[in-house]
């Protein structure tokens, strides 16, 4: 199928991909004073003597904005605000079809880092939680860290940590096949952007010690010429033998290979020098770093890629919908790092040990148990460390 | 029926009045490559390179955001923007139900002109238009003006403009009734609060030509002391007779009394002081300047009041809806005054001569009629003056 001739047609029949329906009649006098005035004046009341009621008069409990500034959108990069749209109400059908969520796109008409920050953070009290989308690097990193500093909800940029927390299932599972443990092995990274680096620093929060990170310059190492001050920070807490050298140096001997970066990062004689079993994650789209027959014949035993059309896909489908059920089914104030790592034990115990193969080290995407499992397993961490501000329903 | 009581429980039932739904399916790999990537690339491509396609391929041709600082929420003041969302959900389910509108509510957490009107200029590229709801006056003044300025969508404070669009339609019928000219007559108003200054304004921009502001203090015209520079603006374009006093001095031989001030502010005596044939609205809500019953023993020939247990209830869901809907109809730029006294007469005119008395004189809330004809005769004025970017469908 031509996908790009027809999604377009389809788009213009859909006019709009998403659509505000109303929960509550308004077809005559009586419902219309109930809705509206003057009967909803006592609700707003009981909102101003309790904010926290906010979540239970309103659909806060249930909303989430998807924001994005149209810098970095899909592979297509800074297009605008306007012209990002249709992926952010996408990630908004997606929300619904997944996760139960009601989804708002909003499309910033700005770069600045403070200006964006602020129009997020003043419209915080009209949502349970900001998924951050497609806003490029370095500045999606300001971006989230300001705003988590200021709000009192969850903000989440599913681009990095949607795809650290799949990348994170899928290592799981590929290292039951191959028999070895997280704080055993050499992980090389390839790509140095809001992805890569999230992967990374939730690999080390799970306990990974030798880890190094590449970009087109090669090996990241402190006191590396020229690192931008986000790859200064990774130097400081990857790479504890400062090695040296292009990713093909890096590479060898290494148990893991994570690539978010460009087609052809990876070749099958670099696999030939990676330790026994390797374990290649090819994220780059659509074209993987390496494909998976290359790496195979290279002699890697687990291969995963971003496309449906190979085994193993990480598709971001499978974390976030079920991480912001949870995150909002406990109110929670934060999405941190102790729910990813539970949501991507969720996901990958949803492969069984009888079914775990290396072409099937992760759930389908519509894999109906993934929603619930995920939202589970954050909803609970949520309250164990703490961010949860009610108890899950059970 | 106790109306608080019931509506606070039908809010904890409803969990929010609003719902986002999807109009694309994702059930399956081809729907969803076709909603979301890879198919949604070429929607985007085709935005970027031109923005206004914006208004085809994604919802923004039928959205309008629904926006407020909760500080002045129906009578209830300064409650804040959390509190203020029970009514600004309202406000989206009858933009819904009797616009066809997809409405979105932002409450907004500050009080500072600036941070509001960056926040909603920021975001102007996903909407169609916005909806200002519930801000306090003199702030919404500038707050408007300032977005009407930086934002190409139209910007619209219903407190101010609805309420002046259906003054303005039962002031038509009125004058028919009792054979008098616009241009000919006398106004008084009581009250210079967002309401009242948007209802002179347009009544002047109808020809209206003696017209006579009230506050507390009593008539406001050129030079009086202490008056705040919106006062002073529209002492400039009233009074030119520069007519001082009370409102109880002024209001002799008046032909219109318009109240939106505060209970009991007009008095039977006040009216008997009136020209004859006198028409009196009393829109203070819930208690009016002065009652019905009242106002006509004391010679008024027409009388209108906020209140639907009333006979011509001035309500703002005859206009809101249909003039969005006119003005999303043809991607108008602004909503301007042409276009508001289009509805105005749009929605006098559904009242015949036939049916036109006292007791009717604009049609009822749910009059199905309404939209249509109010949304047509916007957009045929957002053409004629120049503001719409397409043409209307017939």
């Amino acid at each position: 199928m031509d996908y790009a001739k027809e999604s377009l047609k389809l788009h213009y029949e859909w006019k709009g991909k998403i659509e505000m329906t109303a929960r509550a009649a308004v077809d005559n006098k009586e419902a219309l004073s109930l809705a509206y005035t003057p009967g909803v004046a006592q609700p707003c009341l009981e909102i101003k003597e309790d904010i926290s009621k906010s979540y239970e008069l309103t659909r806060r409990w249930n909303t989430v904005a998807v924001v994005t500034d149209g810098t970095a959108v899909l592979g297509l990069g800074d297009i605008g605000p306007e012209a990002g749209m249709p992926v952010m109400e996408g990630k908004c059908v997606l929300f619904k079809a997944f996760g139960d969520v009601d989804a708002i796109p909003l499309c910033i008409r700005s770069k600045d880092v403070d200006e964006i920050v602020n129009t997020v953070a003043l419209m915080a009290g009209s949502f349970g939680g900001v998924n951050l989308e497609d806003i490029s690097a370095p500045r999606c990193f300001e971006i989230e860290k300001k705003l988590k500093e200021k709000c009192d909800i969850p903000i989440f940029h599913d681009d990095q940590h949607g795809t650290a927390v799949i990348t994170l299932a899928g290592l799981i599972n590929a290292l039951k096949l191959v028999g070895k443990k997280i704080e055993d092995i050499k992980i090389v990274t390839s790509g140095a952007g809001a992805a890569g680096i999230a992967i990374i620093r939730l690999l080390i929060s799970m306990g990974v010690k030798n880890v190094i990170m590449t970009d087109r310059t090669g090996a990241i190492y402190r006191g590396r010429d020229g690192l931008n001050p986000i790859k200064q920070e990774m130097a400081e807490i990857t790479n504890q033998n400062c090695e040296k050298g292009t990713l093909e140096e890096v590479i060898k001997g290494a148990d893991v290979f994570i690539g978010v970066s460009a087609p052809g990062t990876m070749t099958r004689e670099m696999v030939q020098t990676m330790a026994k079993d390797a374990v290649v994650f090819a994220c780059a789209n659509p074209t993987p770093e390496i494909f998976p027959d290359d790496a195979k014949a290279g002699g890697a035993a687990v291969v995963s890629t971003g496309r449906s059309d190979f085994p193993n896909q990480i598709n971001n489908v499978l974390a976030f919908p079920g991480i912001f059920r949870g995150a909002l089914d406990v109110r929670a104030s934060d999405i941190n790092d102790e729910m990813k790592v539970a949501a991507a034990y969720a996901l990958a115990d949803l492969v069984s040990e009888e079914e775990l193969t290396a072409d099937y080290i992760l759930p389908a995407a519509f894999d109906t148990r993934v929603k619930d499992a995920v939202a589970k397993a954050v909803a609970d961490a949520a309250v164990k460390s703490k961010v949860a501000r009610i108890q899950p329903s059970v």
